[in-house]
């Protein structure tokens, strides 16, 4: 398991010149930044953020699904955040992705009963920003007047560009 | 807005030396994280992971979630992962957490009908990390065989531990 074995020993480097200062549970910035899983982005060096300065939620696509939205209340209520951003990226696996398609590959590989699922692909990279933020919005559990910034991250050139 | 202000220059500065080179979707150590959104985790940095090695899927607590398991199937069946990394941590806000006490913030903050969620707050931490390997393992979405690991990241060392 290469993995474990890297990955550990990388552990253990951070570990050794780790030092815990004045890091609180509730973040700095008071921000929580929704995003993609994708291997590309790495939210902390391309916003620059230290360790202690925001939450980082992410799923396949940076969506608010029910989760999603379940984490940012967490985050807002328990832990002070006041700001969202959305980031979605160029390049997204979630860009097309019908659930059908996910459904029969599940189905071939595993042959077995796999109950069919809404995995939150989406048509139009813009839209999908907007219709998260839209989505956090019309959530009762936030205040009106939330703050949340959308974006998408350019995963060729790193550079994040609002969306409007 | 200093976040936007702050935040988005620190992006046009990693945007200024970034260079895409080789990365590409499909995570190059075909691994996948699943972790807590918590402030003082930087996944990438505890691992040693740059951009492109592995997908990081975070939510309150790093809870095998219904959403959360949907990611790792696009994951593992769109983008080819094959390892499976869950990281709960020490001084988790989820830990101990009842949602009827977050049903009673958000009904005092907003005087208006919230509709009850499971949140996903636990009781023991290593048992935490135990229920999320076996909710993966149930899901008949991955393979019998598929490597997971659970482990403790402790927000005071630095240093993440296995759980058996």
């Amino acid at each position: 398991m290469p993995n474990r074995t890297d990955l550990l020993a990388a552990n253990a480097r951070y570990a050794a010149t780790f030092t815990y200062g004045d890091l609180l549970a509730p973040p700095a910035r008071h921000l929580a930044i929704l995003t993609c899983m994708d291997a590309r982005l790495d939210p902390a060096k391309f916003l620059g953020l230290r360790e202690g300065e925001a939450h980082v939620i992410r799923n396949a696509g940076g969506r608010a699904n029910p989760d999603a939205l379940d984490a940012l209340v967490i985050s807002q209520q328990l832990l002070g955040t006041n700001e969202v951003f959305v980031i979605h990226h160029t390049h997204c696996g979630m860009l097309g992705l019908r659930d059908e398609v996910v459904q029969e590959v599940l189905t071939e590989r595993f042959q077995r009963p796999i109950e069919p699922r809404q995995y939150g692909g989406f048509e139009n990279l813009a839209q999908s920003v907007r219709d998260d933020v839209a989505t956090i919005r019309a959530d009762a559990r936030f205040p009106e007047d939330l703050p949340i910034s959308g974006f998408i991250y350019d995963v060729e050139t790193g550079v994040l560009t609002d969306v409007n």
